[in-house]
């Protein structure tokens, strides 16, 4: 590995202030590697780990100074090649910054630091008997949550980040400390910059506190497995559960290839036809009142009776299975790289929109695998390439493309929670409009004026993309 | 009234491009005001009436070109200054542009031009059996709303405007046309500009289109009034409601006081003791269970049996009575005006902030109404001031100083829906600190460089201030 005299310079400077950090091979690897089907990897010329807030100022500060691009990384989960140091320059570790500084049951609040993870949270909260509901598959950090926009299976009723953090404690570019919010439930206090800091992907700041909204764990969680002779019998069911606004907190989408794969990971013996994995949250009574109208929709569409997981542990193990989907189709193709799309459309555009696209799949012989969030409109193909064979690559950003391009015609989002990252500068244009992007280069000029927030992410700044290569 | 010769040649401008304006001293007069206690009044050189988006494209470039400002306009019914053509220029009147573009029942969307009242939509709604619902007491533009954040009585339940609209139409200070979003319900495409634009006051762009997440009609809605001995009873039954998470749709706040008020004003008959006003969307069933779980807890606070409004119009009339609280303290008083406070606070900190500020605005001698959204822990008093007597505004300005102090020590904001507008610049850097105003400022520099839009809201540029005033 080539390394710079600005390497070490700030090499130097983060040891004299205590930081932990490493250009040691291994590390540096390490942090230049995440989920997506990227596979020019660039590792970062240093790894740091700020143990607290003042760490994360000196060292964005000294990134600054050097203008040296800095890249804040969690548990390593993103699948858009957000965390990518394409650049070089510093990735800063966050997960030694993993505590949970609060939880009050008084307020339904808590406050976490960025590299405290899902499940981390989920256990404490246990103990309140509370619970934050935003769940995507992996065991992301709040911070990698934060900078997605994440969401998740329960987005259908709990809403999104967006809709859940409070307040975030920002570090600027020019290592400042900047508080986005409070603990009050509602605000026109000023521009939003909680909003704007959610889905920024670590180009406007870096996190290091989040206060969340919390929801008391529900008197009771039903889940139920409905299984449709077609996918658009599925989706049908779906449409109309959401037009009649029936408040299910998780409807996820399954096909029957992909319970076959799910089946052979996670050792289950469910039949391989698509399924709607349903779940409710409410008193009892409120759930047989909401099952019952589901119930009546779905035989419409020829459902098959609700098969209940009731026990907790059989709950978790069919969630666990659905969220492993990911981990299942890798393991299904020698050397595999999922290539994962995240549209996201009106409700009523979803049967169309899938069942093209489900068709076009088909057609080009890749194998892939199939779930959504089919609640939100939103829903993932996984298109399974090995990375060292360009034509499957191209074949399946071509079919990506092509459901984009479909999603976008149906008044949709290339993205409903992955993020833009590397991959989907062009569809965010394609989506919005170049005035659009010209906003966002322009905010992005204005808050990180020497480009140094892991930059070539989201958009890309013209005027400044060559100093940082260069 | 002085015209200058800028005024002159941008008026020949728009006129020449068919557009309606004036500068009639009537019409100029008119659009120098609105609901906030504010006295200077100082009017706008011109006023348009842009009739489509290519209009407002049109006018806002030409302001930009002669660096002259443009305030947007629409109900006027801002308490915050918000529309106050401070620097003169050009007063922006939407509401010609008030046609509702598109309902889907089918993706339960709309798609209004931001000059359509509340009032408007809810009855074009009503056909589809849908509803938008959130509903501030007066009947504001959708425009209006979603500049300032608005939310109001069903909160609780809905979120605010945040929460509610999917995307805008927003002309930059170019004049250039952008948009933020679509129809799908969630997306991570990119900065978060529809929530940077809502709440922005008209100081980042100017809406042309808005589309909102639409609702089914509830199945039933229940409304309830239920007495207290004590206001703090009231409110620690309301903390209870929030704390276990009952789905409640609306619960209000009255002191005996105002309940007085209103009684005067709306010609009701309700007793003159602390209330809360309960509203309850769902099945029969579904409310029966609510209703019974509220019961039990305020009947732990001596509240009294539930006085219920079943028919929709006693419940409209109820609910208009509750909206029209402002008026009915104005009309209370002779040459009154009414400072409103807006803060909110964390639910659990309710009963302390609002108990506290209740004895010091008794203490004060000033004459006052209060209400309160406070299932999101937000309130409004009402301080009632003679603008002609200083010695009263002072008072009521340093009443609000102190409840905003209280509220931001216990973690809440200044304002929880009103906005920021002139009044509350020095609370929103109290409560969020400097460098989250630099990062604000920031954001508005590069989005308005030539600091035309709505200039001396949210937060002033110091650089440009004066070539604006000059």
């Amino acid at each position: 590995m080539m390394v710079s005299q600005n390497a070490l310079t700030v090499f130097e400077a983060l040891k004299n202030l205590g930081v932990d950090c490493s250009m040691d091979e291994d590390q540096c690897v390490k942090h230049g590697q995440d989920q997506s089907p990227i596979s020019t990897v660039i590792s970062p010329d240093i790894v740091v780990y700020p143990k607290h807030t003042q760490h994360v100022m000196d060292i964005v500060s000294i990134a600054n100074q050097m203008k040296m691009p800095i890249v804040p990384f969690g548990a390593g989960t993103s699948v858009e090649g957000h965390v990518l140091p394409i650049h070089g320059g510093i990735a800063m570790n966050m997960t030694h910054m993993n505590q949970i500084l609060e939880i009050s049951p008084e307020s339904l609040t808590a406050k976490v630091q960025p590299g405290v993870t899902r499940k981390q949270l989920d256990q404490a909260l246990a103990a309140y008997n509370l619970c934050f509901p935003i769940g995507p598959g992996v065991n992301a950090t709040l911070g990698g949550m934060c900078s997605t926009g994440a969401s998740g299976t329960n987005a259908v009723k709990y809403g999104t980040m967006k809709e859940n953090v409070l307040g975030l404690e920002v570090i600027t570019s020019e290592g400042k400390l900047a508080k986005t919010g409070t603990k009050a439930r509602k605000t026109s206090a000023g521009y939003d910059l909680t909003r704007l800091m959610i889905g920024s992907e670590g180009t406007l700041g870096v996190f290091t506190e989040i206060t969340l909204k919390l929801y008391p764990v529900p008197e009771q969680i039903s889940v139920a497995i409905c299984s449709f002779e077609s996918i658009s019998d599925a989706v049908n069911s779906v449409i109309s559960i959401i037009q009649n606004s029936i408040p299910i907190a998780r409807v996820e989408l399954m096909d029957g290839h992909t319970v076959s794969l799910v089946n052979d990971y996670s050792q289950l013996e469910l039949s391989e036809i698509p399924k709607l994995i349903l779940e409710f949250h409410g008193s009892s009574q409120y759930i047989s009142e909401q099952v019952e109208r589901v119930n009546s929709i779905v035989s419409q569409f020829g459902g098959s009776e609700f098969n209940w997981a009731t026990e907790k542990e059989e709950r978790n193990k069919l969630w666990q299975a659905r969220h492993d989907t990911y981990y299942a189709a890798i393991a299904s193709k020698e050397n595999a790289r999922s290539i994962s799309t995240d549209t996201c459309v009106p409700i009523d555009k979803l049967a169309d929109c899938l069942l093209e696209s489900i068709n076009e799949v088909n057609d080009s012989g890749l194998p892939y695998f199939l779930v959504g969030h089919v609640g939100d409109g939103n829903f993932h193909f996984g298109y399974l390439i090995d990375p060292d064979i360009e034509a499957e690559r191209q074949t399946a950003e071509a079919l990506n493309s092509r459901l984009i391009e479909r999603a976008i015609k149906f008044e949709g989002t290339c993205t409903g929670e992955h993020g833009v990252g590397m991959r989907k500068m062009h569809y965010l244009e394609q989506e919005l409009g170049s005035e659009s992007i010209s906003l966002m280069q322009k905010i992005k000029q204005a808050l990180d004026p020497n480009n140094i927030l892991n930059p070539g992410k989201v958009v890309l700044l013209n005027s400044v993309q060559e100093d940082i290569e260069g």
